[in-house]
C-alpha cells in the first residue's frame, strides 16, 4: 500500500512517500517542488506538473492523498494554492489512480490522536510512526507525511470493517 | 492573431476564438466545455483539460487570454474556479504559448469603451464588434469572446504604439 502525501502550494508543494509493509508504515522519501516568484504563474504550474509526473513515474504510488482545501483558510494564498492543487488533482486522474481527501480535522486525529493537537505535536507524532532520527522538514514536507499516514490509517480502518473484525 | 480567450469553471467553461484579419475581428467559433456534477473533481478537471487541448490542437491560436481570478469575486466557488484556472494555464505553459490576463474591468472597458457597463451591454458589443446575428449564448462563452477581444485590442494597441502612431 505505497501513498503518495500532497501539501499543494506554488512556491513550495510538499511530498511524502509511505509504504505500508508487514503491519508498519515504512518512510519511502518526501520533500519539496519548489518553483520562483520570478516565473510567470503560469510556468510555476507547469513545472509542478511535470516534478509531480516524476514523482508518480519514480516511486509508482497506488494512491495519492490530499487535504480538503477550504474557502476561510488563508484567503489571501487560497487562489494560488487552488490552482497547484488543480493540476495535481488532474494529473492524478490521467494516471487513473486513486485519490483520497481529507480534512485537516481528520488528518490531525488519525496521526496524533486528537482534533486539538498543534502543528508541533503532528510533526513529532509523523516522526514517532516513521521512526525518523529528526522531525520532516520543511512543514510543507511534514504535512504531506501526515496526510499519507492519514490514507493508510483509513485504509486499515476500512480492511478491518470490511473483514468483520471492527464495523 | 488567433486568440482563444477562456472563461474558467468546473461545470462549464467557456471559450471564443476570435482572429483579427485585414483590421477585423472575425469570429471563428465559441461554445462551453461542460462537466457533470456527478464526476469525481478530478475527472473533471481531467476532461477540461483533455478538451482544452484538443481545441489548442484544433484552432492552433496564437494566444490564450483569461481574466484575472480575485478572492472576494464568487466566494464560493472560487476554490474551484482556481483549480480549473490552474489546468488551464499549465496547458497554455505546456504548449509554449503565450498567455495574457485581464481584469474584469479591463475586459469591459476594451469591448464596451467603458468600465461601469453591465452584462448584458457587453455581450451586445460583442455581438456587433463579431458581426453575430444573435448574442452569443450561455454567458460562459460570451465571456469568453469578449476577453479575446480585448486582447486583439490590447495587441492592436501595443503596435500601434510600438509603430510611432500613437503613444
Amino acid at each position: 500500500m505505497l501513498v503518495l502525501g500532497v501539501d499543494p502550494g506554488t512556491a513550495t508543494t510538499g511530498y511524502g512517500v509511505v509504504d505500508y509493509i508487514k503491519g508498519k508504515e515504512q518512510l519511502i522519501t518526501y520533500g519539496t517542488i519548489r518553483t520562483s516568484a520570478d516565473l510567470p504563474m503560469q510556468l510555476r504550474l507547469l513545472k509542478i506538473h511535470q516534478e509531480f509526473n516524476h514523482l508518480l513515474d519514480e516511486y509508482q504510488p497506488e494512491a495519492v492523498a490530499i487535504e480538503e482545501l477550504f474557502h476561510h483558510k488563508n484567503a489571501k494564498t487560497v487562489i494560488s494554492v487552488a490552482q497547484s492543487r488543480g493540476v495535481l488533482l488532474m494529473a492524478t486522474a490521467a494516471r487513473g489512480l486513486e485519490l483520497a481527501e481529507y480534512t485537516p480535522l481528520q488528518v490531525k486525529q488519525a496521526v496524533s490522536g486528537y482534533g486539538n493537537a498543534d502543528k508541533r505535536q503532528v510533526q513529532i507524532m509523523v516522526q514517532k510512526i516513521l521512526r525518523m532520527e529528526q522531525v520532516a522538514r520543511p512543514d510543507d514536507a511534514a504535512d504531506a507525511l501526515a496526510i499519507a499516514i492519514c490514507h493508510i490509517h483509513s485504509y486499515r480502518m476500512t480492511r478491518l470493517s470490511k473483514g468483520g473484525i471492527k464495523r
